[in-house]
């Protein structure tokens, strides 16, 4: 799509905009691509009417439907058309890389996952199984022309060869035309680091934030910002890809995912009836091959008494995710002109730092 | 697709072959066509080494994203790529017809389902929200060239416009390619009838049977028919969509689908591993409204006094419905001349109400 | 057991000491007695270095067993022994008072159930099925002698017996040794009120609070009480009893039910891998009867677009419910004199309120 | 209790009384003892109209608090009261023995495992966490006073005290009451053997048989054995115990349970609306340490390809199990004379092995 535009660096991150009252440390690039391997890219469509995009989350190279990373699903409110998730529940496995995109965007993006693994794995529907695309999606109607229904084949894999460490925020990718909590939402990422066996491991989310009502939402320290007149009204959903480099089997990631509900649930929403809530998780430890080999396959698990760490982990980072991505946010417009105030305005104005305001 | 060919009328159905010792009675077409409202639709794509479709099921006239139907999924094995089950399973509410087709069939469907109802309803992604796609589906590889992901979404269209109330069962539609416990398998369907309330209900009952491992079929009078060296190793899947005119809420009626597992475990089968077998189910009964009207609704629902006989009926008619796959099925050659047995043809052989044979 | 104490009355509330930003207004009580028909009684039992006891909620007056209530049950975490709750699960249905103790008390609270309801419905195990008994537990064992297992039917029997619209909070009945973030916890209740088809209807919570770890609690206007030393580790579990006159199918009110962990959440949890967070909710609207009759019921359900009115009552009567049992407990002296701090003290201590200091 | 009687030795089994088409070879007891290290025991209370016990399945020698083993639940029809599956389906693990008994014995039970477990660690609710009792059960109701509440501690220790190899068929232990498709039911095992990693592990069920409606049993070569009058209604439920030494994680186990049944779907149940049917699985691979050690646990897990093997023997397993119950029990003369027929009387009257007699 000639819409393509160039992704912002340097965007605001909301440690530098707030205080956020966290207890874990983040991770070097506060970004899910702190799991080693995990890379992200982005697609943006921007023209006319229509802002939207894909993004592609990497969980690693190589060969995923060979070499399957653990995997696990969390539905905080299944109000959503994700694709790919139900086999992910029942075989604990991920096997092609996870893309995001807008709601009528989700067969287009399979398409792209099923070509791209058919061409690296030629036995696929033939020889072997057929494979499982993961694809989940958020509703940017009020700021794109979804009808339009205008992303591409080679859209998604525009961003799965853009994937790398360095990952954009705010209105970028599937983003594109987010909202969240009446302000521009999109894209936010972050990571909590802790030491396990000794050694530094780490958990990252991203959010595709595109849910919450407009007054709702709830800053870490009390502040509850509004974007008045300029918000819409809720017509939520919000995508959480988890990553982490522990060695946890499928119950222990599930459980890990749920946590992140706990982190959005801190930001003042109750997981809206009209908002599509899901967490994907995914565990880089362990690979589990795809053809027989050995019966007896060696893994490491997590004890369950360090539970906790990834919960806090998990919670933390999705709630500093979604607040990074409303941050970075970028204005965009969309039919009939509509705009989303941005939360980064607000918190300049409200800088309770400055001199002459009054400190919290 | 130009490969369309028309469908068998007069195939033989599995009661005129052998014995069922069944308890509840038929509905008059003994198929899911018998639920008032019920339509079914086949576009059959047949072409060198292609041979695949789409199975429209259209669970009642009308505009269905406005008056929603009650709804409930059973996922006995989630092996499988279906989509738009996790909000059917939130909402407990069906907006689109099902779709059936093959395995990397379900973006185009899907992208079907969309367009047919934004065209239908113009505020979908725009005043209200998005729609959610219903589409199932079971690997056809061993007898089609699944790679070619030729399915269009012109011939889910097709499919959706064929809809009525014969049903053609056997190497139909979706059913084209399929193979079940070594046999040429496919779409099958049967009914059941009660009398709930003084009044005649129905239970119906459509599979796309594509499961179980050749030499594991037990038939219900005990007989074990075996394909021998024709038949394929399991790759499986069954889509299992149930329709019912009793009035049941969503609770009920996932745990009516669960029974469908049970018929065909009656089989023989045992869920493989790499079975997706799903159960979609739907009650008439009910209408829920999309738009905001009256804060409540006057429902009716089954007293559970009598959900036994639900249960038996689905359980019934999902074995009877495989077994009407089966024995409906007509020869296809697939990919490098690729053929199944025909139960029709053991049955034929193995005959024993025949004078001067044996009876087993 | 000689042990019981006399209830408090007039125990400080939330609303009394902090600010609350909520959005809905609250019932007569602010209690789950709001929900007309519903009862709560207490047995408390202090006796050395035992403080158990026993809380029952009793749903609605008349022959549960004979009219049955919907019912639902969200598990946030299912670190816990409650019992019965598989049953509600698959029937949706509640037959018993709920009862709530500590968690070696289920079997004896259990039985109690059973005995009674056999005394009203001598069939039960005869002429008719069995009775699923109700009841869930946290583990007071920091400040009671859990292992002495002294809770008998007897205390059951007195709880059931002691109900009324009054509904004592803090450090009575099941209440008397749990532990909240570090703080003294217990019993809270607090409730919501909404217009439904021009009528007002309630949504209110009864919470079993000892959840949480010391130093993670957030108040509302985003203070962070730390008991300090005083607090013990997380030994979690919350229990929740959520009732409403509003007609719901199980279904819904189990997502209302899943919103009273956004509602914890809020208050700084993440759900602790130690911690038994049960939620479970019923409706009085709608009697379900036991015993065969009409085969058709006739129902009223709320219309899905109104649900966000349900979310947000129970994510917020939660939420203040557990402040409630925080601010009114009392101390209390368990094995080798351990105690808790009191949030009261807290919040007197740090009353904002108080000219000279600067609010918020 | 002083009427505890003499357990019966050398009772049929069903591979004895008629053909059984079977695919994997049995262990050498045909019992879930074959996974070595499991015990099963049995007390068994009949006095007067009381026709009930306690059946106990030890699944380790050793401390299982301390050393937990990998468990799961599969609720096939949830209308049961048993107790501490929640926490097994949340945490993956099993903590104590499992306990069968009747439906009013639960609290009992329960009391008893606690107070064993507290026993053995007197940490348990003070220094460390609570215990998670698992019990099981039926409804004897027909065959025996079940409102006498007459299980006691004592009757759940004694069924712990008499585990061993040996496994009591039929009317015994908790199976003294239990009525199976309108034959008497009771006690029943089986095992399979399979070769995995090259060396002979084993997959053992035992199941507590009460359910299924008179004249709905079909043997596995088709023959419909019918009690005509002497069956009861069904007021079902059946609880299947399945233990294996193949080291399996929660997921694949759950997904072995599942297929228990389909074990019993194959014998003409569709899981009856009143039938409480559930499945408890443990692996004796793979200790889980309680207490804290190294955060990382070496595991062993079964390659999903494999998986088939599993499925296969935990539904031929329990298929058979519910066969060996039925041959057997043995008389039993409940409340008011009520008796049940016995399946072993009907395969010798219907041998169609003996010469002069018609084959089916």
């Amino acid at each position: 799509m000639n819409g393509g535009v160039r992704e912002q660096v340097g965007a605001p991150r909301y440690r530098m905009m707030a205080r956020l009252p966290g207890i874990q440390p983040c991770g070097a690039l506060n970004a899910i691509t702190d799991v080693p391997g995990v890379l992200v890219g982005h697609r943006t469509c921007r023209r006319g009417a229509l802002n939207t995009g894909v993004t592609a989350v990497v969980p690693q190279p190589g060969n995923l439907f060979r070499q399957k990373l653990t995997a696990a699903v969390e539905v905080v409110n299944g109000f959503g058309k994700s694709t790919g998730l139900m086999q992910v529940a029942e075989l604990g496995s991920l096997e092609t890389p996870v893309l995001l995109s807008n709601t009528f965007a989700v067969g287009r993006c399979a398409d792209a996952l099923i070509r791209r693994a058919v061409a690296e794995n030629p036995d696929i529907g033939r020889g072997t199984s057929t494979v499982n695309a993961v694809v989940c999606e958020c509703n940017d109607g009020g700021l794109s022309d979804i009808q339009a229904m205008a992303v591409t084949e080679a859209d998604a894999l525009a961003a799965l060869d853009a994937a790398g460490r360095d990952c954009a925020e705010g209105s970028v990718g599937a983003g594109t035309g987010m909202t969240c909590f009446g302000f521009k939402g999109g894209i936010g990422t972050a990571s909590r680091r802790m030491t396990i066996a000794g050694e530094a491991r780490h958990l990252g989310v991203l959010v595709l934030a595109n849910f919450g009502r407009a007054g709702d939402l709830v800053l870490p320290d009390g502040r509850r910002p509004d974007p008045r007149a300029g918000g819409g009204p809720e017509k939520g959903s919000i995508i959480v890809v988890l990553a982490t480099d522990v060695p946890v089997d499928q119950r222990q990631l599930q459980r890990i995912c749920r946590r992140a509900g706990a982190g959005i649930a801190r930001l003042g929403t109750f997981w809206g009836n009209g908002s599509g809530d899901v967490v994907l998780g995914f565990s880089t430890a362990n690979r589990i091959p795809h053809d027989p080999g050995p019966d007896l396959l060696p893994m490491q698990r997590l004890h369950d008494s360090r539970m906790d760490d990834l919960f806090r982990a998990a919670c933390e980072a999705t709630e500093e995710a979604v607040l990074n991505a409303l941050c970075a946010a970028t204005p965009v417009v969309g039919p009939g002109g509509a705009t989303r105030p941005l939360l980064s305005d607000w918190l300049r104005e409200h800088d309770t730092e400055t001199p002459g305001k009054e400190p919290e």
